[in-house]
């Protein structure tokens, strides 16, 4: 446990050590105030931190599973069998998996973890421990190559003194490290062009403020929160030049699901005749899908809206008002510039050019 | 003191009794929360009202100012001299501008009885009382009037089974009744018109969520809170058929400014071809500007943003992180289909439309 300064980012989970050592996660749960590292050195203390959301994100709770195995695995005597191992794997993958139920990239991490296990048991369970913290670097190191192939195919984009609009966290807080659509921000920095950031804090959860905000300014990034409803006024008025967001979900005519608010950002953008990049994983897409109108939008409880996001979680509204909170909003493909992925970047936005760049699965954290 | 169903809506301020009464102003500090009328019996408790925002709104402010004056006339023996009533109201009127420096109507209201009692004084420090409580009560009826009249323009826009979006609050809490935007809604029901609104939250300080959410409630519409970016889904998904905001200064071409987020509102409202309706009393004009880029914009600070509305002030963004927090935003009148006054209405909005429903401005609430 150990506090930093705010103008140095640690990385949102790694790895200490050998297989003795543990796993060292950056605690979400007290930021933007308190910047705190964790240490996990079992699996109840890793499922706390899944649950609790220490540490959150797709691609970064499928790296923390797979470390979770690891931490399962080396609690086996080394003169046991290799069933054993496997056997407690088969109950840590349940157990781990119960933490987040709906959660792709946990369940494929740790099935990933316990296949691996499975096929080399023949080499007996030290050797096993190490090749079981070897693939969950291996999972870590794709994930970060992920991330540095959308930076380095978006960062093009960003010209110098480019002044860009971004909205929720699609950021290295995500990740293992660099993020989806903050991860062009990231390269670009690191080729040396100068830009500015707006963030939108990004109601009702605050993620812009709470984690885009932190993680940008913590990496030295010239960065201005905003709220959501200054958006416009912040297009015209310090002329924005460059939307970028992530996405949770992509159909095949490139129709976008992401966090609330990223359709009114995109028409904004429109009207203002600024680009509007979406950057993602191509694990994003799903080619089942024709259209947005068959992504399925989650309502949540009004609460997020009446009530304080922060640890008062004071009542800011009249008791018992009506309100309506979609968790996503749907931005049609004939509003997005590009998208940018680990593959390349697709742009016009047509399913033919996505269905171009777009390969069947192959076996990635999704 | 006392506590109310949020479904009994009681007016913003009202003079109970005679000259021996007493001002009622309902606490908007509490508000949405708690319900809570407070009685206010001499300058000094008007003033911390005006001053902590107890009433609010330039309208509100300036009849509760008038009523303030009343309060200072009545301290004074009918016994005495005139000079003796005359020389307190003047300290009485610099004392309550005092509380809200900036505050035209507040100056203007105070100023407007001042001057009536020096006109009357010949009559006796009895009657002059008697005759100031009749003059605070013409303004607030004017106030009232002026409300009633933009809601009867107005109504007509409002069809049955209208969707209608509102941003911030122009409504009656910011008036001594029924408000300048919401005095649309108000009429519309009276009239027996089936509607629904939905109320933007809008941030950094929650007008709509605190006080527009409230006072519909209160008053018995269908209003559901959202927060301010899911305006553009709300649109598309719930058929948003009307967009009803009002204004803090109008320029001499229609370019209008009031609160942060209108001009994205306008701009969405555009591209689904929605109707944007500006209410506000012809005061708001301001025809010695050319267009809103005259209109200055202030900049509020950053803990609005980063810190919690609410009583608790928490923080909810990175310590010192570096924020934008302009008040207003500027929507051009290209963008407002119709501007409805307590004059009339102004469609399409062009200056000569505007030059020729405002007329010099006569000696009224400003």
């Amino acid at each position: 446990l150990s506090h930093l300064s705010p103008s140095s980012r640690p990385p949102t989970l790694q790895w200490i050590g050998s297989i003795d050592g543990h796993l060292q996660i950056l605690d979400q749960r007290k930021l933007p105030t308190i910047t705190e590292l964790v240490t996990i050195q079992n699996t109840e203390e890793l499922w706390n931190a899944i649950k609790t959301l220490a540490v959150r994100g797709a691609p970064a709770i499928g790296v923390a599973a797979a470390y979770g195995m690891v931490l399962a695995a080396r609690t086996v005597p080394p003169s046991s069998q290799s069933n054993i191992l496997i056997d407690v794997l088969e109950t840590t993958a349940d157990y781990l998996k119960s933490a987040r139920p709906t959660a792709v990239n946990l369940a494929w991490a740790v099935d990933r973890m316990l296949s691996v296990a499975i096929a080399q048991r023949a080499v007996g369970v030290r050797q096993l421990q190490q090749r079981l913290l070897q693939e969950a670097q291996s999972i870590q190191a794709q994930d970060t190559a992920m991330c540095l192939a959308i930076g380095r195919h978006g960062a093009p984009f960003i010209k110098p003194n480019a002044r860009i609009l971004t909205h929720c966290n699609a950021g290295a807080l995500a990740t293992s490290d660099h993020g989806t659509a903050l991860a062009t921000l990231y390269e670009a920095q690191r080729q040396g062009i100068p830009f500015q950031v707006y963030a939108d804090e990004t109601r009702p959860l605050l993620q812009g403020a709470r984690l885009t905000a932190w993680e940008l300014a913590a990496s030295n990034i010239d960065v201005t929160l905003i709220c959501d409803n200054m958006a416009g006024m912040v297009m015209r008025e310090k002329q924005i030049s460059l939307v970028i967001v992530g996405a949770d979900r992509i159909a095949a005519n490139g129709d976008t699901a992401n966090k609330i608010g990223t359709y009114s950002v995109a028409l904004l953008a429109r009207a203002h005749n600024i680009p509007f990049l979406v950057a993602a994983p191509t694990s994003t897409f799903d080619l089942t899908l024709k259209d947005g109108s068959q992504i399925p939008i989650e309502e949540r409880p009004g609460s997020e809206i009446t009530n304080s996001p922060g640890p008062s979680n004071e009542c800011l509204a009249p008791p018992g008002i009506k309100t309506y909170n979609p968790a996503f909003d749907i931005t049609p493909a004939s509003l997005i510039t590009a998208i940018v992925t680990d593959q390349g970047v697709i742009s016009p936005v047509t399913e033919p050019a996505i269905r171009a760049l777009i390969h069947p699965p192959a076996k990635q954290n999704p």
